[in-house]
């Protein structure tokens, strides 16, 4: 890691403040350094994509009901003594630095299916931005996943996935390509059908939330424009498990699959995709394989895949390699032997104590299933929080929520000095989803509602969690336009 | 033209109202259609894309002081009985049907070089979307025209255009990638002073308001964000003409360049650009040739190519070619003898009589200057407006103003059945261009204008013309909002 050139620090006088560095600007990281007080640390933030995504909203942007950029929070605004616009390639814990690669590319996407590809087959070539080294004093690991695919073939190159802006500005040009497609007057009643099936791959919130925002954009703007094709659209959620939204109670998942079944969307539970390939007769359509229809094959316009997460090649790269010389650990008897970062054998995600410390155990500790080693270290410098990060002990999902939370404890910490004092606790604030037709559901601890009220309760908790000022003027904006006089349906 | 599907008609009862058939959807096909008595006539419009672009505010789309939706309306809302998107790619004047090319692709821009490269070499293969005719009973061709290049090396590759939204998305991300790129600690002095060169090629309205534009994002915003890089940046406007803003007078053109030279902004008047090409020394920089430099070469980080019009294929294809029978025309001498459109040999435009009539002359006439042969005749149903339309004896400029006025005039002769009554007659309204710090110039045959009270005008003016009242209501809350909170910054 010698000869690469350093990045700048502001303050020429480095013993004034400690140096922190935050991996990732979504809900962990940006949350974090939103919290973290200036005045105390240096704040430098290292992120291939410059600005925070507020990721429930992205279904709305996906269909027209919001403009991307209100879903967008720029890094900027933060005021950060250093942003880099990179990935974290690797990370020496002796020497304290970050390798990053520079993003200078402008399609976040090939770039990861290049990482992706590339983490499989290491011979395979990969097109570079430049690399340089950062130091830190303390860091915080919060770069997230990616999308599970489960190697299942054409996934990666076919289907469409809901996690950043540009995912949700891919989906709508697609949505709206099929409808002109599906339009010509050179398309066959046959092709329509194919065109315009909307398939939907994970009954998760994200998955039912994009099936009832596509509804609404198809029965509130598209039938208006297309009233001869509606008798072709159909949309489709498919997974795997006996129940899509596992994480509501029975009533309330009831509630939404009634409320799917009047409105004409389809959810077919305990089907497996198997494979999806194009369509070879009908242009820009897709062929689904699909394990209980034997070799008969489902077509579909577009395939929106959201089943779950897997880790980045970064952690699986930290969670994999032995560490030359231990760094400062909590457990004495690790400070004399090689180590290794703990992991979660089935998720990969890095274990981390209560306090978000990184977990170590000796290298060859056997592949423990998360809390079988006895007694881990944990590294007193570096924290991970997000969706890369969980606990030995406790399996909390990998929400928003649960990254907002785990931010907010570790700034503070940081703020007062009182990192180890008390243990994260983590407060079931309640899940929402979204239905379509002004309907939602809610859930919490103590209480669950359905129906309208439901849904201004999801409008308004929206408009309060970490957005800027700007946006929550823009969004009551957008929505107010958007029911006065209907979505966006240009294909830009 | 034979064994094409046909696309379908609404109205079965083919004699109930004349099928009027529009090519294009800029100021003078959407303007023409907006006016249009729907009463009266089947409404049908063919264009490549779904929506008119509001122009006049691209620059400030191209900056994110405005959101690009903004300056979009969509033609779906004209309630057209038929829209079909996609080329035309001939007409059939004696049968009165429109090869249609439909467009499915995403990317416009793409196709536009296709298509330009396919008329200089017809051998390119070009992938081609469904073919399908429209018959029509009148039409009005309105389709534009393509952005002129002179043939200079590397422009048609590498420079960027300022016509359509697209266009103005992808200067956005650039400018935001090159000050990203110049920010890398990776980065020397002597590259920063490349990428953060912006040139901009051409010294009429849309130059000149996207160098003001693009300085204000600089100042106001950029200076923020980048402040050790505020040293590297310059903007240069090159012209080949001895001044800049040639449609307005010396004291508002004089007015003009002192205000770009107290902002810094250099105007380099009688330069000639003869080539860019890529820096191969440092990444994602161009290489410029300007004859009056010899051999030095300029650097600069991104090109906006602003010089002028040429016609597009359509209008090429169907002023060369000789008409085997001819249609009904006003002039009985021309009736048995074959005949070809009447052109401006050259700008290349279609020139049209004082009702906007498309213009024929014998097929053997010879290359007239436009206006050389004695007695043209005049199709009785095919009209001409916009960019690529003209007259003979006089020589408007190819504005939105002019486009807009003639597709009204054509439009209330329509609905009052007098096409051929009163001949039309353009009313100058002025011109306005924006300087960049609040100031614009504006100048009429009654009038004129500077700074801070010609901006009022310039704001104000914007919101009166073709725009729908979404817009009306959204312009003035993005310029509200980018006051108060400045413009968007990240780099989507």
């Amino acid at each position: 890691m010698l000869g690469y050139t350093r990045a700048p620090s502001k303050h020429s006088d480095r013993g004034a403040k400690d140096k922190v560095v935050v991996l990732g600007s979504g809900w962990a990281g940006y949350g974090f350094t939103r919290t973290l007080d200036p005045n105390k640390f240096e704040r430098v933030m290292i992120s291939p994509r410059s600005y925070f995504v507020f990721t429930p909203l992205l279904a709305s942007t996906a269909v027209g009901t919001l403009e991307f950029r209100a879903t967008l929070e720029s890094v900027r605004r933060l005021g950060l003594d250093h942003f880099h616009q990179g990935w974290a390639d690797d990370i020496d814990f002796n020497r304290k630095v970050i390798r990053v690669e520079a993003n200078v590319s402008d399609d976040m996407r090939s770039r990861m299916n290049q990482m992706v590809a590339k983490h499989k087959s290491p011979e395979l070539p990969i097109k570079q931005g430049p690399i340089f080294e950062v130091p830190y004093d303390k860091l915080v690991i919060a770069c997230g996943s990616y999308s599970q695919t489960f190697g299942i073939e054409g996934v990666r190159e076919h289907a469409y996935f809901l996690r950043d802006v540009g995912d949700a500005r891919r989906i709508r040009l697609k949505v709206l390509q099929l409808f002109e497609k599906a339009a010509l007057p050179t398309t066959f009643d046959e092709e329509r059908k194919k065109l315009l099936h909307f398939a939907i791959v994970g009954g998760g919130p994200t998955g039912i939330e994009f099936a009832a925002e596509l509804h609404d954009l198809i029965r509130d703007d598209l039938a208006k424009l297309y009233p001869t094709l509606q008798k072709f659209v159909a949309i489709t959620v498919y997974d795997v498990a006996p129940k899509v939204l596992p994480m509501f109670d029975q009533t309330l998942a009831n509630y939404a699959m009634n409320h799917f079944k009047r409105e004409g969307i389809q959810v077919k539970t305990q089907h497996h995709m198997t494979r999806i390939r194009p369509d070879e007769e009908t242009e820009g359509c897709m062929k689904l394989n699909i394990k209980e229809y034997g070799d008969e094959e489902v077509h579909a316009g577009i395939v929106v895949w959201s089943t779950g997460l897997m880790q980045n090649p970064l952690i699986e790269k930290l969670t994999s390699k032995a560490l030359d010389c231990p760094p400062a650990v909590g457990n004495e008897e690790l400070s004399n032997q090689q180590i290794r970062l703990q992991k979660n054998p089935k998720t990969g995600s890095i274990l981390t104590d209560h306090y978000l410390r990184v977990n170590v155990v000796p290298k060859d500790a056997p592949p423990e299933n998360g809390n079988t080693y006895p007694n881990p270290g944990a590294m007193s410098d570096v924290f991970a929080i997000g969706d890369c990060a969980a606990f030995t002990d406790q399996a909390l999902p990998a929400t928003a929520q649960v990254a907002n939370q785990k931010a907010a404890y570790l700034a503070k910490g940081f703020n007062k000095g009182t990192v180890d004092e008390t243990e994260f606790k983590f407060r079931n604030l309640g899940t929402m989803a979204y239905l379509g037709n002004w309907k939602a559901i809610h859930q919490s601890s103590a209480d669950e509602m359905k129906g309208w009220t439901a849904w201004v309760l999801w409008r308004t908790a929206y408009l309060t969690k970490s957005m800027s000022v700007r946006n929550k003027i823009m969004v009551p904006i957008y929505w107010c336009i958007t029911w006065l006089f209907g979505r966006h349906t240009s294909r830009f």
